[in-house]
């Protein structure tokens, strides 16, 4: 009984990105401009983002097709290997069968590459000389300054405090790669100072940065905007991993029954999810699909379906989706990636139209399938795709429970090699769950824009 | 001009471990017993070791079956993707052409988990309950962890004290997969306590940690004793580094002119050459070997070639090698994985015959090079592989210097995502070179046994 790979040859890989939106029953709700409501354009996005992903970001096509120079650099490390997890499942007992698709080979360690590739890629294109961005747990950040590396663009990153404390060496990659990171609040913004000005303690969140990076953008024609999560155009890349997928189960003669994913801004969900969900919503195939989120941040089990800001600083447009309010500061979790008061507006439209299910795990919870994951599978996850991990041997159990051969496929979005002071406080008992009191968020949500 | 990968499907997968002893025009010395200097033989080894990996020690087949249950493991992550470096050619303006093949991408990171999983699996075999092992970067120790996780053997890690310190999230990984690790020299055996005793300040070494896991395995039937590197099953495991490369090759209708390997107790080195020089011995084709080891651990260029003790304590069998003496104890550098005393018997043999030539680099060459590598190709190097790219890049800019077009093959052992408090403190100018005085090799060879 042992781990099974399914490995595609390079021109299996997909040469276009699926685009969701071609496939919706109910067209997403616009973007609105915070001063008037109403929609705004992509004259509006242009200061921020190279106009390439902004057409993406608005189009209704099917299939995007991936520039070839962007297909070559995925060629490095993609398509990323299908794993069935027999050694978990024998050691759970169940009679489902467990597929993970395995993003931590990529040279960061993540999915995230996935979309920093052809963003940097575009913004090389239209002449961009600077990125500026947001990070959590830093994974974005160094898929980033990879990229920059490889294109020859300047990467500024804004990292949320509470990861650059925890997270050393995650900023020393992305310095390794050439790029200049700061802790987030930062004195370098009017976004910053403002923060520390307020809370001069401030942890920081990615809605912090994203303020900061957002504003460096929009003060110098030569700095554009990138995004690692949350936006329609970052979910659109990473389609790549759900289309591989869906190849490499047909080789194993399968489809799945159920899709785990954990969800911070949404991206790597997304990534495995969409082809499949595209493919239900056109009538062809039933699925379940489940979002796995940290209690710690509940913003699809707990947040509201409404507009607002997707910074703290209320730089950017107001977008529909569901939020725990732009103020909101989660606690300083292990999982630094899934710490965002908002949920791409795609995957909370999905939420609401009833074709995603969502649930919410305890950090404890998370490391303990983590470690269990580790042993049996022998690849050690990273604490967000922990999430995801204990939501599948969640459905892996209730099979066992009902007696059920369900095919169970979840996103091993990264490894956890950059994360072992996680693993190591996890080991002596140092972590603690979070159940956020339910008069904070309702606190937090009074403060949403009445817009919408 | 971008890096181009050469996969091979899972068929086309060595199914035998190349035994270079089959090749060699001259026998290689065979090790002694410490108190008669008489050849040891299979049954003096039998305390230590099972008695599969004993076989293979001493066999002079040339190819070695792989048993199956050991292909299943390799296959979680093996074959290992092979990569022309053309971004970094180009960064060079070398004619050269140049190749790497990347190890980074099992599981624990490094090429180790080759040998550890045969080692598991023999023991397991053989009813063996405990592994006991040194480890000096954590490379080794994680790779066992997780090879005794898969096989459900126990196993404890007595790891280099500097490292222990330097490098806390490998002993984390290694906790995660179950492993049991210590700070050596420990207190938990007399070879520990005797080094204890006379230098209480010990920073350890490979040697020391050698010596308290094999008086573990002595004392304890139930307990086996398992080497990362420089014993002759070790680096047999390997070769199907060099047997992949070689079918990859092919496929990109090359073979190598020069390969290149870094060299601490030898098995990645041996792992990628092996292959070629068994050729070159066999007459069927040329090739030029450079071995590239740390300036502050020189074995192999200031070293003897003499019979001597593999570790410290003097508990091991006399083997000949390249040796700086088993009392030399090398300055903290954080490639760890090469700070040890002495040289795989079967590498200083084949220098001995001429097959291969050695050099030596400083550490910050070591680590300038790592960081032109990782901007240029995107993939981090782990502190020891930045050995093997400064040796690499220096037969490049060779190439440059006479206008040749040579094809350059190099092992990329592990990725550095481990050892990023290096990579700060390269960044932050805290490394140093590393030369060592003559009088201090001079006084260490000269306590070597007088034997053989």
């Amino acid at each position: 009984m042992d781990t099974v790979k399914y490995v595609l040859s390079e021109d299996q890989m997909p040469t276009s990105w699926y685009n969701i939106a071609a496939d919706l029953p109910v067209p997403l709700p616009p973007p609105l401009h915070p001063g008037t409501g109403q929609p705004i354009g992509p004259a509006d996005l242009a200061p921020l983002f190279p106009m390439e992903l902004i057409k993406q970001e608005v189009s209704t096509e099917r299939m995007i097709e991936i520039p070839e120079e962007v297909q070559k650099v995925y060629r490095q490390w993609r398509p990323t290997p299908l794993y069935r997890a027999r050694r978990l499942e024998q050691e759970l007992g169940t009679p489902a069968k467990i597929y993970y698709k395995y993003e931590g080979v990529s040279p960061a360690g993540s999915h995230k590459p996935n979309t920093a590739i052809p963003q940097a890629y575009y913004s090389k294109q239209e002449g961009v000389k600077r990125l500026a961005t947001e990070t959590g747990a830093g994974q974005w950040g160094s898929s980033l300054a990879l990229a920059g590396a490889l294109f020859g663009i300047e990467v500024v990153v804004y990292m949320v405090k509470v990861s650059y404390g925890q997270k050393p060496y995650r900023r020393a990659l992305m310095e390794t790669f050439g790029a200049k990171v700061l802790a987030s609040p930062s004195n370098t913004t009017n976004a910053g100072r403002q923060i520390l000005a307020e809370h001069p303690d401030s942890t920081g969140s990615l809605g912090i940065a994203i303020s900061e990076a957002v504003e460096v953008a929009a003060m110098d024609p030569d700095t554009k905007y990138a995004l690692g999560s949350v936006l329609n155009h970052v979910l659109l890349h990473q389609t790549v991993i759900g289309q591989e997928a869906m190849t490499q189960l047909e080789m194993a003669g399968d489809y799945p029954d159920i899709i785990v994913g954990c969800t911070g801004g949404g991206s790597n969900f997304s990534g495995i999810a969409f082809p499949f969900i595209g493919a239900k919503m056109r009538g062809e195939r039933d699925v379940r699909v489940v979002a796995v989120e940290p209690a710690a941040c509940p913003s699809l089990t707990r947040g509201k379906y409404a507009y607002d800001f997707g910074d703290t600083g209320h730089l950017t447009p107001l977008v529909k989706m569901h939020t725990l309010g732009s103020t909101f500061i989660p606690p300083g979790i292990h999982a630094g990636g899934l710490r965002y008061h908002g949920m791409a507006p795609l995957v909370s439209h999905l939420l609401d139209l009833g074709q995603i299910e969502a649930s919410a795990v305890q950090q404890l919870d998370a490391f303990a399938a983590g470690v269990q994951f580790a042993r049996a599978e022998g690849i050690l996850p990273a604490p967000e795709a922990n999430h995801a991990v204990a939501g599948a041997i969640a459905e892996a159990l209730a099979c066992k429970e009902s007696g059920e051969s369900k095919t169970i496929l979840f996103n091993l979005c990264g490894h956890g090699h950059f994360d072992m002071s996680a693993y190591t406080d996890y080991m002596a008992g140092k972590l603690q769950n979070y159940e956020y009191p339910a008069e904070e968020i309702a606190m937090a949500l009074a403060g949403l824009p009445s817009v919408g």
